[in-house]
């Protein structure tokens, strides 16, 4: 449980920092900059909650959340120039947030007895909706629908989820390894670029 | 039933495929084209059940509606081309989706006892804010904004629906009408380019 | 409770002016201008419900704020230029507006017996989210982002909300001088032009 802890803390506060440069991108000012990151953090639980009806959402009721953002707010405005230079250390952490909110998002659909499919939707909107709702929320059209690896990781993930959950791999390990199979596959498609095809690339603005 | 639930694959799909082509040109990959899809299609049901606390939403819950946008969106990616060629056909399923929605957001309102205007629009904004938030996450200003006939022609089935039922009507034929209504009306809009007005058409750039 | 209805349609017609005025800056039709105004006015309580269930949302149970919205998009509308010489008159609205619903969200927070701090919360996405879907749905960054004291103007009024509260002070007169206190510091922080800082404002484009 420590680890777990852990683990939700690592994630939110790099969903945060990642949240605090998109705004600082856009220039906007601390109150907004503080928003951005709570919305890339939190938004994506957030989304899921209302879709599903668990309200009012958990952030009204329990602040460590929002506390965590807040820091990584103040962390990611004050130390941008040295934190960017540890950009492998937050595309590590934004890894192992990707891959906690999945399952996260996964153990929410399981708790309301929903079908798989469900439950990779719920881990995946968990995960990346954040994003989307950051993304447009900067008049930006969200990342994840453009160079969609990110969204289809936590998909991937998710499948691994059921299918050591139906092969009797008890519920702890097969969080562990869905978690690890995201943040392993992530780091393996930045690496290497990966990214699913889009169908008009005959033309000549196919490379964006 | 068994039309029912042709009519209702029908609009899905008709949406799904609008929805495929607004990805498409902005060229996003095929998960990014799918989500569009999907919210174009069963976006404005969605709204509606969260503004209605009809949750979890109903494609969590149940693929159909799913499988059909998936569906639409391959054979939109695939057969682009073709596709728009068949333009008016297009046009003529858009509109049975545009009136089928519309029914659909009436009768959830007339299940909760509600009065005719909330009826009318939910109706509205299940048939029409799948685009509109389509719109939004594209970085467009909603289309529906911009050129209202669309919107206006769900709340005229929704005036000609509750007509017919103070005039003891019985309720399938209210439904028919209704639909036809729309179906029809938003036909001779798009022909005869029927538009409201803006106010500020005295102004130079009022042609938009 | 007379007075407290002035003040809640006189916020309402406010906001909803607001909107449509920025809804007309897009050249938007007479129903997209409608739903800005909409979104301006209702859309920060309508997403304060949603996150906390408190649904259906009330504006499709009552009426009477929708009416407020639409009579207000109609004198926007007829009578812009007339009402853009009167700008003080409608700071001086707005800022009521402003205060009026941040009061209103701190009150729903105290009724679910939420923390302080929930409850400020929900009084600043209140008075303020509703001009940030506006923005959002015009492909703006939302406004307060960018010059916050607006929705730091709600949080400071949230803070003598409680503090006052703590003193015992009874709860009609901590409402009244927190909405005094909103008015106040909005009408001084236009005037004195404040703004919150941002951290990049030693690079060259800081002037934005």
């Amino acid at each position: 449980m420590e680890s777990l802890k852990t683990i939700e803390i690592i994630g939110t506060a790099a969903f945060g920092i990642a949240g605090t440069f998109a705004a600082m991108e856009k220039k906007l000012d601390v109150f907004g900059t503080f928003i951005i990151a709570f919305i890339t953090a939190l938004g994506g639980g957030t989304l899921r909650d209302v879709l599903i009806g668990e309200v009012p959402v958990k952030w009204l009721l329990e602040f460590s959340a929002g506390f965590v953002v807040l820091m990584s707010t103040i962390v990611g405005l004050l130390f941008k120039s040295a934190i960017k230079n540890f950009h492998n250390v937050l595309l590590f952490f934004d890894s192992i947030g990707l891959g906690f909110f999945t399952v996260v998002g996964i153990q929410t659909g399981i708790s309301l007895d929903m079908h798989p499919i469900s439950c990779i939707a719920l881990g995946t909107i968990t995960a990346c909706f954040g994003g989307v709702i950051r993304d447009i929320s900067l008049s930006n059209i969200p990342l994840i629908f453009q160079k969609e690896i990110y969204a289809t990781t936590c998909i991937l993930g998710g499948a691994v989820f059921f299918l050591l959950l139906k092969l009797n791999v008890p519920i702890m390990p097969v969080e562990i390894i869905c978690l690890a199979t995201i943040v392993v596959f992530r780091l393996l498609s930045v690496k290497f670029n990966w990214h699913l095809p889009r169908i008009w690339k005959t033309e000549k603005s196919a490379s964006q």
